[in-house]
Formats: C-alpha cells, sequence, structure tokens
C-alpha cells in the first residue's frame, strides 16, 4: 500500500477527472458502493481466486467464547470471526448493487465505478494491496451494440489522455469453446487448454502443443490444434467481414457467435467514423483469466508497453446469481495503475500557479492580503519564507507543479508584484 | 454504509470537484494514504472514543493455534487477530504521513485530504458507518496565519458552493484553561467541566450551574463561573481588537493567547478585504470534543442550519508522537456529508445533455453514428429506446440530470436532429 505525495497525487485525480468526464459524455451514470460487502457475497464463489485475497474485517463485540468456538472448528471457522470484507473487484458489487436497486435505474443501466479495491497480495513489483480500478458496464443489452459503446467511450477516453494509438483485441468465449469442441478436447480438459493457449504469445504453437501433451490432453486433439496454430496469418483479423472472422476460425464456428463479432466491427466502425482505420483485431487465442465470461471478450492493447492496458467482457451470467433472474451485463476496466504513468505531464498540469515567496519582516496580513489577490484572479498560490537555499525551494515547488513565482517585501502593493517564470 | 444511486454520485463528485479546486487554489497540495493503518496505530490514544468504533482487518494465514490463543488470555486479544484496521479519521494518518515523508514536504506543508472513514456506528439518523472527510491541514507554521489561511481557503470554498454566509466560531483552548484556572477549578475536574460548558447553548448558565454541582465541582468555582456566565453579552465578540477579547474573559488569561486572538483577526480581515464584515465570532465557552487540541479551536456556523458544518484546531502535540519532536499543526474539517445536502442542484448540473430515444428498427450502426456526432459536439448522451411509457422514462432521465431530448428514426442523419428541451 502506497503513500501518494503531491505530485503523483494531482497526477492520479486529473486523470481520473478526464476517465470520469470522457466515460460520462458517454452517457455512463457513475455509482458509488460502500468498500465493505458481507463476508458470504464475497466468498460466493464469483471473485475466482480473488476470493483468497480478500481482507476481512474483525466483526465487533466478539468475546473471548465466541472466538474460541472459532477455533475449534475442523477447519479455523472465517466466517465466525469475519463478518464484512473489503472488495477485492467492482464487479461483484455491481452486481449487487444492480439486484438491490433496479427498479430505480434505466432498463440498460450504463454504470462508471471509480475506486478502490484490495487484494493481500504478496508484495511485488507491480503488484498493489490497494489501487484503483475504473470499470464501465453495461446491464440490460444482449445485443453487440453494448460491447461497441464499451470499446467506444474507452478509445475516445485514452485519445483525451493523449494515448492514442491502442488497439482493442476482441474473441469470444464461446468462439473459444466451439474451437475445442471442433478438435475435440474433452469438457473437463477445457480449462486447462486454455490457459496453455493464453501463453502462446510467450511460448509459439510448438510450445503451446509441447504443455499440451504434458498436460495429458486428448493426443488427436493435441496434435490438431497445433497444425491449425502453425498456419500463416492466424492471429490478426480485421473484426467486421463474416469472411475474414470464419478464415482464422476452424469450421464449425456457431453462426450467432460470428455474427455478434461481425455486427460488433461493424457497429463501432459506424461510431469512429473511418472504416478503415478501427482499431480493432480478432484474436481467436485471446483468452482472459476470469472464470465468469460468458460470450465477448476484449483486451486493449497500446504500441507503448508490452503488457495489457485494460479488458473485460460479457457476463450475463453474474446478475443472475444475486438478481434470481438472468440479465445481459458487459464491462471494461482500464488498467488505471499502468495508464497514469504513461500519461504526459502536461495532462496534469496547473493552468496558472505561483511561489510567492517573501521576506521574514512582511507583515502576516500583508501576506494574506497578497495570497487573496492571486487567488481572486484565479492563480493558484503557495507562500514560502525566504530560505538561503532559494534555488532548491523554487525546484521543489516546480516539481509539485507551480510555474512561475513572485517575490514579495514589506510594503508592497497586493496585486502589483512581478511574477517569474519558473524553469 | 450506503449505495449512491447516478444523481446523488453526480452531486456528490461535483461538490467534491468543487472543494478540491479552491483549496488547491488556496496553495494547499493533495495527498493520499492508505484506507489501512496498522492496528497499534490506531490504537495508541490520539483518536479518542474513535479509537473503539475502529473497524479491525483479520490478519491473513491465521491459524486455530494462534486464534486459541487470543482467545486465552485474560481479556481477548484483539492485537493478536487484527493487524490492521480502516482509519476512523484523517488525521492519525496525517500525522504519519508527515513523519514519514517529512523530508520531501516543504516547511511549511498545506495538505488537502478528501477521503472516506470508517466507524462501526450504531445505526442512528445522520449517522454513517462509511462517510467522506474533507480535510485541509497546515503542518510547520505556529503562527496565526496557519489558522487564517485555513479560515479564508474554507470560507472562499463555502462561497464558490453558494453557501456564503457562514460565520467561524473561534476559541482557544488555552484561553478555556485559564478560565477555568481562573475561577478555581482543580485540574482532574476539568476534562468534565469542559463537558458541560460544551451545553451551554442548550442549557443555559442555569443549566450549567446545576450540572456542575451534580458532577460535584468544587463549590466556589461554580458559583463564580455562573455568575461570570449570567453576565450580559458574554457569547460574541468581534474577534480582532484587544478590548474587546479582554472584556469578553476573565481577567488573568495570558497576553499570549490573547494576542494569537487579535493576530487571527487582523489577518483574516486583511485577507477578505472587508474589516466591517468579517464573518468571525471570538466565543469563549466554545469546547470541541477531541482531546489533541492545543490552542486554537473553531467551529463553522451556517444561518440555513443549526448545527455545524465543520471545524477543527491546533494540535501541536500529535506530530511529535509520532515523529519523536514537535511540530506545529492545525486543520480544518468540513463536514461534507452535511454541507452537500444544502448545495444547490445547480452546483451538480451537467451543461449539455441530451437523450436520445429511439425506435426499435434503427440500426445499431446508426445509433452509435448519433451518439458519436452528439459527444464529439460536446453533449453527454444516453441512448434508450421508446417505450409505451415515454414520459416516464423522460421523468427518470431528467431526475439524473439530463436537460434535453431528441427522437431518432431510422434513415436520419446523425447531427441533424431535432432536440427538446426536458420539462
Amino acid at each position: 500500500m502506497r503513500d501518494f505525495l503531491p505530485a503523483d497525487k494531482t497526477r492520479r485525480e486529473r486523470v481520473l477527472a478526464v476517465i470520469r468526464e470522457r466515460y460520462r459524455a458517454h452517457g455512463f451514470d457513475e455509482i458509488e458502493t460502500p468498500v465493505m460487502e458481507e463476508y458470504s457475497r464475497l466468498h460466493a464463489g464469483i471473485g475466482g481466486d480473488n476470493e483468497k485475497l480478500a481482507f476481512n474485517i474483525l466483526k465487533r463485540g466478539l468475546d473471548a467464547d465466541a472466538v474460541r468456538a472459532a477455533a475449534d472448528e475442523p477447519t479455523l471457522d472465517v466466517a465466525a470471526l469475519a463478518d464484512l470484507g473489503l472488495r477485492y473487484d467492482l464487479t461483484v458489487p455491481l452486481a449487487r448493487f444492480y439486484a438491490t436497486h433496479r427498479a430505480q435505474l434505466p432498463s440498460v443501466f450504463r454504470s462508471i465505478q471509480i475506486a478502490p479495491v484490495w487484494r493481500a497480495e504478496r508484495p511485488q513489483k507491480g503488484r498493489y494491496r490497494q489501487f484503483m480500478q475504473c470499470d464501465i458496464d453495461i446491464i440490460g443489452d444482449a445485443t453487440p451494440r453494448a460491447e461497441a459503446e464499451l470499446i467506444v467511450a474507452s478509445l475516445d477516453t485514452l485519445d483525451a489522455l493523449g494515448l492514442d494509438g491502442g488497439t482493442i483485441r476482441i474473441n469470444d468465449r464461446r468462439a473459444l469453446d466451439g474451437m475445442l469442441d471442433v478438435f475435440g478436447f474433452a469438457a473437463d480438459e477445457r480449462p486447462g487448454v486454455l490457459i496453455t493457449i493464453d501463453k502462446l504469445d510467450k511460448i509459439g504453437p510448438d510450445g503451446v502443443g509441447a504443455e499440451l501433451r504434458e498436460r495429458g490432453a486428448t493426443p488427436d486433439a493435441v496434435d490438431a490444434f497445433e497444425q491449425f496454430l502453425r498456419r500463416p496469418q492466424t492471429r490478426e483479423y480485421n473484426p467486421y467481414g463474416e469472411r475474414q472472422i470464419r478464415k482464422a476460425l476452424p469450421e464449425g464456428i456457431a453462426d450467432e457467435v460470428v455474427a455478434h463479432l461481425v455486427a460488433l466491427g461493424e457497429t463501432v466502425a459506424a461510431a469512429r467514423g473511418d472504416a478503415a482505420d478501427i482499431p480493432l483485431v480478432f484474436d481467436p487465442f485471446l483468452v482472459r483469466g476470469m472464470g465468469y465470461y460468458t460470450g465477448t471478450i476484449f483486451e486493449l492493447a497500446h504500441p507503448s508497453v508490452t503488457y495489457s492496458l485494460g479488458g473485460g467482457g460479457r457476463y450475463d451470467g453474474m446478475i443472475g446469481r444475486f438478481l434470481g433472474q438472468d440479465v445481459p451485463a458487459v464491462g471494461f476496466s482500464i488498467g488505471f495503475e499502468r495508464i497514469v504513468d504513461l500519461v504526459s505531464a502536461s495532462v496534469a498540469a496547473d493552468a496558472a500557479s505561483v511561489v510567492l515567496v517573501h521576506d521574514r519582516d512582511v507583515p502576516v496580513a500583508e501576506l494574506l492580503a497578497h495570497k487573496a489577490a492571486f487567488v481572486a484572479s484565479g492563480t493558484r498560490v503557495r507562500l514560502e519564507q525566504r530560505t538561503k537555499n532559494l534555488k532548491g525551494l523554487l525546484e521543489r515547488a516546480a516539481n509539485d507543479g507551480y510555474t512561475a513565482f513572485a517575490t514579495v517585501s514589506a510594503g508592497a502593493a497586493p496585486g502589483e508584484v512581478e511574477v517569474k517564470s519558473l524553469g
């Protein structure tokens, strides 16, 4: 867990403000849920491996007998000690929120959630125990329009952050399932096969074949699949064009799955206005980890980095777990902690700001009058008493985002001090 | 703990954005700390009664033996079960932050913290288990300039929220202590006496006298104090003017305390520019609850409500608890949860927004092209399929902050649909 000093905090809040403003422009509505959810809800099997990483909240008012009883169970009964936990994602809380407030929400509900989540990860580079997630979700729309709205809003947001040039890789869990079916993998070996396919970029077709054999997957299926992987140009396809999508897949994938992908491409093209330059590629081997995805899945790639900057997918089954009635849903999550470091400093700069360096003998009332004059003119202002190391003082102010400075002596008229540029 | 639906969340974020922007303009720098602090730090005696209300985080990887050992202590050893807790205020984390990062901060550090805190309160009206705090603090300045900067920034922020007309009541803990000393209360009865004085507004001088006698406070002291309270016009004094402040206090209060109050008034007057209309009153019976205050204390009153909208004070002793070296500090906390409901809807309104009501047969690609045209023109847009109850649909959109609507049929040209005002 991290403290954020002024320069970092300013940058983070500016980037969040841009994301919030762009998502709102695209008709998404921001909501907020408490950071704590019920223990039982966080451990209902929806959160996958993240459930094990939840921080649990000790029940209030526990007495020694209750604690001893929890310890005396065959396995320690954590649920007897903890009734709440910190959320490890924003999807479980969203499903609970929607089930609770559905009557007050539009029939197609487009939500924004910009909020921290917590996971008790072992400390390692790039993993944080508290980090921000920026999610948009569309609940109540089963058509490809939902995916298209998410993708268009996300690309527009990246543009606004100066991160244009991103690409969305898309696939469909049903296409993956169909493919494994066509090649003859048994249903119970598919989860393991998907884990191996996810490494295709790193280990190549030979590596995938070798690992599948090691796993003991059906030999004929592995042979046929490895041969399919070795075909030239299997990875990237213009997504809108049934012929191209069919060409990227083995024969036998359901028509409705292909039609969904084609419609998605056409819709994004119409919204972006330039059919020749749609930043969408169909990747038939994109997997994504979460078990709850049921249809389209996508991932955001950017030329400046090798890792993904975000992703999401369709999870039509989850809301039903809370509501007792299936409702289609699809979400996209921007990897805020990865993006915030890529955004150029100009996005995070203050409009006008000045450090007012004053002699020790300037009366306090005069100082505050100077400050008030700058604030009234729309300039952010910090008071600093002159020190021997003026250079160091100004450097630190520049690092904190200040762009100008002025020196003030006793008796100067407010609003009439000379302002000089910093650096 | 509360969920926030779109209309409420929008309002909250707008109010927070105004507060953040104004505080930044006044030269305060925003920081952020993790929501969890070490259990031992949250229970070090600084947090007063709030320590008992902390949510505690269960240690990860506890086994049954460790839990049983905690239960077998003479009193249940919570510290053996919990190593972290959710913060109950932003002051303890700020002191820890400052002690950790002092070398990277300006010599006078003006911090902003806008963040939630948690207290395990019993459910009752107006009390929340998760709520926002908006704190500004100045660390490293022992002069009245610090109080003046806090007060001027806070009043300006209230002005920007349309809540002008507020008044800051000020007092000084040293003046209170001096007063109790003059009247002859013993040192050990003072905490109880202060609790009773805090009720003066509700129970009047007679009530205070009666309660102090019930408490068994020194009889002569109670008599003298009650007589002092009965003097006419003891409560409100123009704060800058030594004569007026002296008149409000019994004889024998230290010169430096009076001088600090006088300088504070003069400084705020200079910054606000209108000496005749300074919204500051000296209230010699203002107490404020927290035990850590060491000097000036203040509270924000507003004509629209009977309760306080914020307050703060000087706590010169606390940073030293973490740093091992005393550093002066003073803070002001706006009661965000109270203020957010008073702010008029205009602060929370979107600039331009439209609900696009479409027939069922409009192709998805056309819809997204319409949406993109509005977004490109700076208009927030929500797509809604036409329903039988069009009126209800538009009412809900208006409630969510939309100001206009347009209807779209198949074949219409993007950017050329007619927009009508909502309501």
